[in-house]
């Protein structure tokens, strides 16, 4: 138990024995791993071992809070989804905000750990200490939103904060993500990586929460002056779209076009960066479309923002986004200009529970094959392919969902359904280690293209995202230069572990400086060396190195790290970063160095390990013959 | 004020002046009208005069509760909306369950009068004595749930009870309906006559409210009493689709296939009366998608079921519905027997707002248009117009909400888009005094027939439904025979006009005898006589006589009273109402005979009018030249 204030408990819920219990979780764990993210690596390394089919009973499902969600602190109450990914078959975390971590927090969890399968269907409710699992069999088949609304109507409670799964996962669709707080107009999707789909193997269709309690805090004298601090330095006016103040102004959209000047924004399936209706879908196009503006809990920057298609086919659909990468995902990647097909696209991917960014990649990747004429209209239900179609946005998105049709091959994501249309599908294939890749073209930004190929998540942006080329944060940096970027990607990855163990919002983060969150770790948890946010960084690379051994131990190795062929051979064809390839061996050789990993394989070192108090690990490794000298 | 207990108030709002009031509720209005649609249609007439075009400032709308509503007593708990109908230019009554009449008069209120018109969208906002005039501008446009939704976060009340309008009523569809409780999943619609569309008018979108207070009653005791011994009636055993327990069982499409059976199943635009699909969309039929039962406020009937489209293009949608009007609209109507697409249009209309009974009616004329060459699929934006659309039903839906391409016409209704589309279109037209013809075809069942021919708000089958000739409720009536039938539709006419201004459920009314509510009437009121259900009597030929009334003062007469041409020239070609046409003539003398009023004219009589108290209505129509000695 901490001296000062913070020590939460974790809810270990087995679904087969409907065995439920309490643990505490030990301070040696927040000291070394913080919590969210951090957390739920190592209870998914210490827990699920490898070889383990991430549908099976064996894998397990993490949900968890950080020590800063839930506080006064803004923009920090995130909650962090954990479990071995469908996709990748390595870890899987996945962030979301909106209020459902909070309210876990305040019911006095810090985690909760899902076991085993139910044999029907369920969902979990939680009222403080009242933890109850209850019958979903009037509940499996509904999405979301409409899971979220009967579910409220079942346990009487209109205030509780529910996250849930769609059809998408129930059918499990590899890409099929976690969504809470559809009801409340503040969603956050844990959208990456399959999530959704583990939670539908388990039969698990949605968790419940309310909370009532009180955040203990070591320091609150000190917290509520952080508090204010850190709203000031959010409030500060800084220009430009990516700044709080562009945030607040047109939410993530606001730098699409810029993205797109830089010649990265990827378009009909990453055969360009350079979109010719990129000012059809950027921040000011879709600023007409704003209700109203809103936040997650607590937080001033009020980046959400509320839209609807008021016209044409798409009209009277209405979402809490479309985020930066849903307007790619729907836009540029399926050559789709219309900005209300894409908010329509939005909501429907939220209410049937699937990933929005690898739904788009995989309906760019079908169209881009059926462009090619690798596939027949005949082979895809006889839908119209042609790049920007709205009918097939909206039947594909219906059809993975419930597996109908080429629905059933799509909802494998593109990698395996690249096997099963055969010939050179593979090479339209735009991802890594079995992930979908997101709305930025990697032959454009180095480091930003090694964070991709790195990162422990598969073909991820925000695992490392290197601000410092795209947009000058903290520092510019050349994003066509290769010396040091090894550095820098490690640097990136090690502090987002960091963010996302807090759990505070990277954008947030990334743009005040996560110092003064250091802080404010130190003045909820009373351990002091965390002011310190150096101290910090070993605990970020800690979390790193588990997710690592994670996937090391599962198979993977340094030909994982790598990239799809188009963008190593194709150079770009126009925009911003015309000519260029994206660049990888060098790099990688650099970025193993900065690792301390052995750079022929890319297997953590002994020397490592034992440096970052993993020294069980490296004796597992070494044990399999996957460890480094 | 009443001695024992009940007396409401009044909340009077003026949209232009912004003034809020209150006004006591005087005794000799409930002893002379009881409340609902009685209480609403007294106001109406006294209110609004003559020649006010319903969507001028002159129009008001009024909101109104009846004595038992927010009782203990179950299946009572409606409210009324009350207004000029857009659709007739006469008395627009329209009953809704759920649970904002409970929450309106918990809140105090036994109705709300709005006037005149706001300049800029806005909804009200009532918690119990607090009344609020708010800016809808961040929520018009959104569909009902999603303004629901909108409106509970920004009033930071989970627990309010929300009416709204949809985009249909915002851009004044006919026959846009007001919907509440699309979050609660027991919406409630007040659905035809167009007061969807008064709302838009006004620019009014929604009124929230929330009821804190307890309702005082005469005789609580009595009242415990009565509730119990209501529930012991309403789950007696009794056998059929159409009994509390068939309704339990099905909800109200359990005899869809029974009526089919009858001959009298509008099918393609009333081309015939027997559905080859029946089975497909009947009670039987839709349990498969039934997810839960539920109810309104204190019902134990549970009639309602909440189904899930599972499959194929409609999957995921979810409804607290179809009903069996719904069933036949989306159904025989149009020549549909997929439930799953009427379960899609069901939530479709509802989140639009519009009335189900005139969307699937409208369809259905365009349909048997284009069946005829009357129109052409150019006229009509190039959709599939064939029987059984799935293309036209979803396209047609949102194009009537927005008046988009052809929706601009078919917004109108069909008797005035039939006027527009010219020709012999007008024949198609299958509506009585504006409002389209639910699902019952009057050649198969003559009070029926005489009743929607003669109901107060055009084409209704429920101001005087004649249970005795379909169900043999209360008891059998043979459903070919006309003598006695004038008589019968006035009698069912007035018992339904108490049942509408208590407010109970006609359905639970009718099956288990209106007596028992007459009693609790008098336990609430403490009025004596009400006790006794002949006196009761007296009070619904009041009401409909003003209801009357007020249509005769804008200029309707008994060529008014009568159906489409086609039910009285093309027998009924096969089924169990073969080679029947409508009567109308003889029917109509006796029913005016009834009635006391003048056989020629359809004019109310001096007489008549001062026996019911009411002699300032004579003076008035007198005064015009529209009384008859």
């Amino acid at each position: 138990m901490l001296k000062g204030g913070y020590c939460g408990k974790i809810l270990r819920i087995n679904l087969a024995s409907q065995k439920i219990s309490k643990e505490n979780l030990k301070e040696d764990v927040i000291r070394n791993f913080l919590g969210g993210r951090g957390l739920g690596s190592k209870i998914l390394y210490d827990e699920v071992s490898a070889g383990v089919d991430p549908y099976s009973p064996k894998n397990k499902i993490i949900f968890a809070t950080g020590p800063l969600t839930g506080t006064s602190i803004p923009s920090v109450s995130r909650f962090a989804v954990i479990s071995k990914s469908p996709l990748t078959g390595g870890c899987l975390h996945s962030l979301a905000g909106g209020f459902w971590g909070a309210e876990l927090k305040k019911a006095g969890y810090d985690a909760i750990i899902i076991e085993d399968v139910s044999d029907s269907p369920v969902y979990i409710w939680i009222y403080d200490e009242h933890v109850e699992i209850r019958s979903a069999s009037e509940i499996w088949g509904l999405k979301t939103i409409d899971a979220e609304r009967l579910i409220k109507k079942e346990i009487r409670d209109e205030n509780a904060e529910i996250l849930s799964i769609g059809p998408a996962g129930e059918n499990l669709v590899r890409y099929a993500c976690v969504v809470a707080g559809m009801t409340s107009y503040t969603s956050a999707q844990a959208a990456r990586g399959g999530g959704g789909a583990v939670m539908g193997s388990k039969k698990l269709k949605a968790i419940a929460v309310r909370g009532t309690g009180v955040i203990n805090v070591a320091n609150p004298k000190k917290l509520k002056e952080l508090t204010k601090d850190i709203i000031k330095l959010q409030t500060t006016k800084v220009k430009g779209t990516v700044s709080p103040e562009g945030f607040s102004r047109w939410g993530t959209p606001g730098g699409l076009e810029y993205i797109n000047e830089l010649g990265i924004f990827p378009t009909r399936n990453f055969q360009t960066g350079a979109f010719e209706g990129a000012e059809n879908i950027g921040g000011n196009a879709l600023d007409k479309y704003v209700l109203k503006h809103t936040s997650c809990y607590i937080c001033p920057i009020r980046c959400r923002k509320i839209r609807l298609a008021k016209s044409g086919p798409s009209a009277g659909n209405v979402t809490d986004g479309p985020e930066y990468e849903t307007c790619w995902a729907f836009g540029g990647q399926i050559g789709n200009n219309d900005p209300q097909l894409i908010i329509e696209a939005d909501i429907l991917c939220d209410s049937f529970g699937l990933d929005t960014i690898s739904t788009g990649n995989v309906i760019g990747f079908v169209m881009e094959l059926y462009q090619r004429g690798l596939i027949t209209a005949i082979q895809c239900d006889n839908l119209d392919l042609r790049w920007g179609s709205r009918e097939a946005v909206v039947n594909l998105i219906r059809k993975i969902s419930y597996r109908e049709g080429v629905g059933a091959v799509l909802a494998e994501g593109v990698k395996r359904a690249a096997e099963i249309f055969g010939g050179n599908a593979a090479y339209y294939a735009m991802h890594v280690k079995g992930l979908e890749l997101p709305a930025y073209d990697p032959r454009g930004a180095r480091a930003h293209g090694l964070g991709i190929a790195t990162s422990n998540r598969g073909a991820c942006h925000e695992r490392g995202f290197a601000l410092q080329e795209l947009f000058g944060i903290p520092h510019w940096v050349d994003r066509f230069s290769i010396e040091g970027k090894g550095k820098l990607t490690k640097e990136n990855q090690d502090r987002t572990a960091i963010y996302d163990s807090m759990i505070a919002c990277v954008f947030s983060a990334f743009m005040t400086g996560g110092e003064i969150y250091a802080l404010a770790l130190q003045a909820v948890t009373g351990i002091e060396e965390f002011e310190i946010f150096n101290n910090l960084m070993l605990i970020g690379e800690r979390i790193w190195n588990i997710e690592r051994a994670f996937n090391i131990r599962e198979g993977f190795d340094r030909k994982d790290d790598t990239l799809p062929k188009r963008f190593l051979e194709e150079p770009m064809p126009e925009g911003g970063s015309k000519g260029y390839v994206a660049v990888l061996d060098p790099l990688l050789d650099e970025y193993y160095l900065a690792r301390g990993w052995d750079v022929r394989t890319g297997f953590p070192t002994r020397r490592k390990l034992e440096e970052l108090g993993l020294k069980y690990v490296a004796d597992e490794l070494e044990k399999s013959g996957r460890l480094a000298r």
